[in-house]
Formats: structure tokens, sequence, C-alpha cells
């Protein structure tokens, strides 16, 4: 498989933990390619002395054919190159180029000349700065490929959670009217087919938290439950292994998350809260529903420690590992179709 | 010191927990009581084969005196006899009794016969089937003792995990809005009095979440941490030990909840899922500001196995065992006033 990886900012710990990857990645018979800036590279393989054979391209029409990138080399198309590479460091720039490097990364999956993308880090507000409107991969991604709500997953292959966000990056005051408005029956049914295709699982077993606590204990606590998710939860368990809505606190506790393939979390916290204490280091994102394969490590920029060569890249190899695998199930599903 | 235990709802597992932990507690030295049905325990004695020394008293006049409550011997002071025990059933009966209970075992705290209140699982609905107006423990007592909003925390003694709730059991709809309407300053001056009194902690260290999924990303989804919590935590840090507001997820993932005495995690869930994650059979739920001590298992009322034998008495002892060192505490407070 061909794997391109976006950068993030320039300033996080992307760049390092792409260093890091391709070095234990080579020789692996996949081929690898980054969309970013050759100084931001080139910058870091130096200060943090992680040896790459670095090859800046700086035309797409550079790239060598689609057999592979090379053995051995790292390939960096070049989308632009900052002023300066400042490790820890807020600015528009930064976001600039950690967008741009999205926005190229995903257009070689697009057009096929790479078969799935890695997203390394981005910084919100840098990207805010740099006057975006999205300002987050899975939104930018969507709105790239006419997709209005893909779905965002977490997945933990050594403990074999995966959690799914019903509602992402909203304000917790929007997430209630969100749930009301949102097609909550369509965003089930597309993630068990997109389970299906992208995990091979053919029916999995889907669990629903409730919003309120303790799941509203039978209405006294908030009405979604009620209004909202027991209604959906029998209208699709004639077709869907479907269950819930669980107090999320019980379910998780108690460890019935186990008998679960998915959890679907009405909001970030409910999901990422168990998920990160579950499985921080090897956690992944992943974006469904998109035509493109899209991976991504669970932590952020990591701010505080860019620049100082100790930044794990363990969720990042997993994360394209994960990349890898879903492209390959995505082949499969094709050719028997 | 003299313990005493509301049975919560008779067809819930608080019977049970109560009498597998007198048996276990007996001898201990300190001396045990029931506010609840005598029927009721005896019911779950003899299903159960759990021989407990049983004294049935119908008026708190025959209570023994304050020395203690005899050694080996468990009074049972009657609050009223339901008609039927039906473990697991949710019956507005039961509500009756389980809020009975508690009322009756927090009048004994009161008047001082008893030093320390531990209260077993109601049941939210049959308390509401019922026609009580609160609910639930904590807002029962905050009203019979004129404290407006006591302060639910959770106590791990194995993990040394602390963690309190700005907002309860609120549906998540009013979270936002109830956040700006309290008064947090007073909430957390008060938090932190209360961890010197009842756990002797001078200076404790408080971490306060963010509100928002990243605690907002500086903004971006959400204004609650810009608009209330930062002013809030400069406003107090001249006098308390506090940081944040915390990304909640990254907090816990990264394991930073090991640098603070006590996390102020700003809704139910948001506290609750990695506490339970972290501290699931020996967590304890205290509540904190008011008159008299109590504490409580971290779990509900168990309707699924209520009768079977088969509940862990282990949150309960602990709840009881971090009753009495309140107690203690207090007793000391108070010495070296």
């Amino acid at each position: 498989m061909r794997i391109v990886w976006s950068t993030g900012d320039p300033n996080g710990t992307g760049p390092e933990i792409i260093l890091k990857s391709f070095r234990k990645l080579q020789g692996s018979g996949h081929s690898f390619l980054v969309a970013g800036s050759c100084s931001v590279m080139e910058y870091y393989s130096r200060k943090l002395g992680l040896a790459v054979n670095l090859e800046c391209l700086t035309d797409a029409a550079m790239l060598p054919d689609a057999a592979g990138f090379g053995e051995g080399v790292l390939p960096v198309l070049s989308i632009g190159e900052p002023e300066t590479v400042e490790p820890g460091k807020l600015s528009a720039d930064a976001g600039h180029i950690a967008m741009e490097s999205l926005r190229a990364a995903a257009g070689l999956c697009d057009i096929g000349v790479c078969d799935a993308l890695v997203t390394a880090p981005l910084n919100k507000e840098a990207i805010g700065l740099a006057g975006y409107r999205e300002t987050g991969h899975t939104g930018f991604l969507g709105t790239m490929f006419g997709v209005p709500s893909p779905c965002m997953m977490f997945a933990d292959n050594v403990s074999g959670l995966k959690v799914a966000l019903a509602t992402i990056h909203e304000p917790i005051e929007r997430v209630p009217s969100l749930l009301r408005t949102m097609n909550l029956d369509h965003f089930l049914s597309d993630l068990a087919d997109s389970l299906q295709m992208d995990f091979l699982m053919a029916s999995p077993r889907i669990a629903l938290l409730g919003l309120n606590p303790h799941a509203s204990d039978g209405g006294v606590m908030g009405s979604e439950e009620r209004e909202i998710l027991s209604p959906c939860i029998s209208r699709l368990s004639s077709r869907l292994r479907i269950e819930g809505p669980f107090a999320a606190d019980g379910f998780f506790g108690s460890g019935n998350y186990r008998n679960f393939d998915i959890i679907v979390a009405m909001y970030h916290d409910q999901g990422l809260l168990p998920f990160k204490l579950l499985a921080f280091d090897t956690g992944v994102n992943v974006t469904l529903g998109l035509p493109i394969v899209r991976t991504s490590p669970d932590h952020g920029t990591s701010f505080d420690i860019a620049g100082k060569g100790c930044a794990s890249e363990r969720s990042f190899l997993e994360a394209t590992h994960l990349a890898i695998t879903i492209a390959e199930n995505r082949t499969q599903t094709i050719l028997h179709q």
C-alpha cells in the first residue's frame, strides 16, 4: 500500500513522529510519502538526529510512479515552506501549512496516487488564526468530499475497543439540540456499513450511550433518552444488533463495554474520556464514511514537548498500520462485490 | 464511632450489603444501627442465609445508650414496614420506605445519637412514584439541613483518586446555564474547607476540568472556559492551589490526574466515567458541606441482581470505613480549634 502522511502543525510534534515512524516502517513492503514542507522535515531530522533519506519534490508530477515511492527514501511533496520553524509556537503561518498539507495529502488519495491518508495533529487555534472556516480534520475532509457528517471513530487494536461519536467538536451547550436535529438512524446505519466495509464486520454489536446522567433514570433527568434514543433503537433493532441507551458511567465501570464491537457516545468527552483511559498510547482516530481512507493518532500537537525529541510515535505507528489494514479491507470488499 | 445505615430501596441490594458488611465489621470496636424495616432485614437474612442477630426497635427511645448499640447485635429501628418485599421490583411503597429510612437515619446523626450516616442505594424512579420532590440522597439531605448545594464527591482509598461534581443529577442541557448561575467561587472555597475538615488536607491541590471538548481549545468550541472557569481560577489562585481548566480526556489519559488531590468535574458523567473506570469496586460517594457525616457506595440499587445473594459489599464496606475516618477527623479538627 502507498500511504501519505500530512505533517499537521509544523511547530508541533507531527514531523518528529513521522520521522520516527518512517525509520521503523521502511522495509515493511509499503511505501510512504509526506505532503508538507521540506524545510520543516529537514529541520527536525537535523535537530533531533533522526537521519532519514528525505527527497524534496516541488511538484506532484515529480512523484515516482504508482508502484511505490522508492525503498529507503521518504519523498516530501512541498506544499509551501514556512518562514521559520519554532517548536511550540502558535502561529497563523503554521496553521496555513498544516491545512495545505492536509488538502494536498487528501487530494493524492482522491486521485488514486495514494491508498490511505494518515494525518499528524494540527492545532485548531492556529488553523483559526490562518483564516480557515473548518478548523478540524474531520470537518475539512467532509467538506472536501461532499460528506455532510463523516463519523469520527476511535479504535484500539490492543484492547479491541471502538468508540464512535454522534457529535464531535461541539460546545456542550449545542449537543442536545444537535442530537434532536441530526438523523441518528442514518448515522447508525452508515456506521454499520462502514464497519462492514472497513473492518469486515458483517453484523457488529452496537451499544448506544445515554446523553444524560444514568441515561436519565427513566426520564427523571432529561428527556432525550425517551424521546430520541430509545425510539431510534426500536426502529433499527430489526436490522441492526443495537442496544441501549446505557448509563455511560456504569457501562464502562462494570466492564459491559467488552460485550460490544462499537460504542456510540453522544458527545466528545463521553467517548474520549473512557477511550483515552483504556487505550492512550495505542488509540487511533478513524474517519468513517469518506471515499478515502483516513486515520490519525488520538493525541494533539503536544506543543509542550515539540522539538525535544521525546514525543512517542506509538499512536502514529498504530494509525499507519490501521490505515493499511482498512485500505486492504476495502480492496477485499470491492473484489467480493 | 456509632454508624447508622439507611437501607435504601428494600427491593434493591441495600439490605443484603448491609448484612454482609455487619458480619465483617462486628467486633471492629465501632457500633452499627439500621434505620429501615425489620421485616425487610429479616427477609433477606433468611432468604440469603446471612445470619445476623437482628433486634427490632419500634421507637427511637428504645435505642441503647450513646455508648454503643451492643456487641454482636444489629438493632433495626423500624420506620415502617412494606406490604411485601419483591427483589428487583420498582414500586412506590419501596420508594417511600427508602426515603423514610434516609430521613430517620439522618435525624439520628443530627441529634447526636449517631456519628455518621452511610446510605445504601435508592431508586430515583421509585422515589418519584412515592411522590417525593427530591429524588436523590444529596438533594434531600441538602434540603433537610438547609444547605442549598451540598457537594457530591467520590473518593477511592485504593487509588487515592477524589472527584467532586460542580453539577450533579442534571440533564446535560441544563449544565451550561447552571455553571453560569452557580457561585463557583463559593463552591470551590467550601470544597477546600471540607477537605481540610474531613480529610485533614491543609492545602489541597485542586484541578478544574473544562466543560467543552479540549477545554474549548482557546474558545474555538464553547465560551464557558474563557468566561467562567479561567476567571474563577484567577480570582481564587491567590489563596487556593488551583489549576485548569484542563481538557478532560487528555487530563485522565496522560495520567496528569495523579498530580492533584481533588479533581472538579463540571457534570456527572465527566467525573463518574473516569472514576468508575479507575475505582469501581472500592469507590465511595461522600456528601461534603453537611453538618452530618454521610457516605455511600458509588453503585445503584442493582435491581437485576437483587435477592440473589451475589451483590458485592466491597464499596459499602469502604463507605463505612471512610465515614468512620471522616467522623474521627472532624472530632480531631474540633479538638484542635
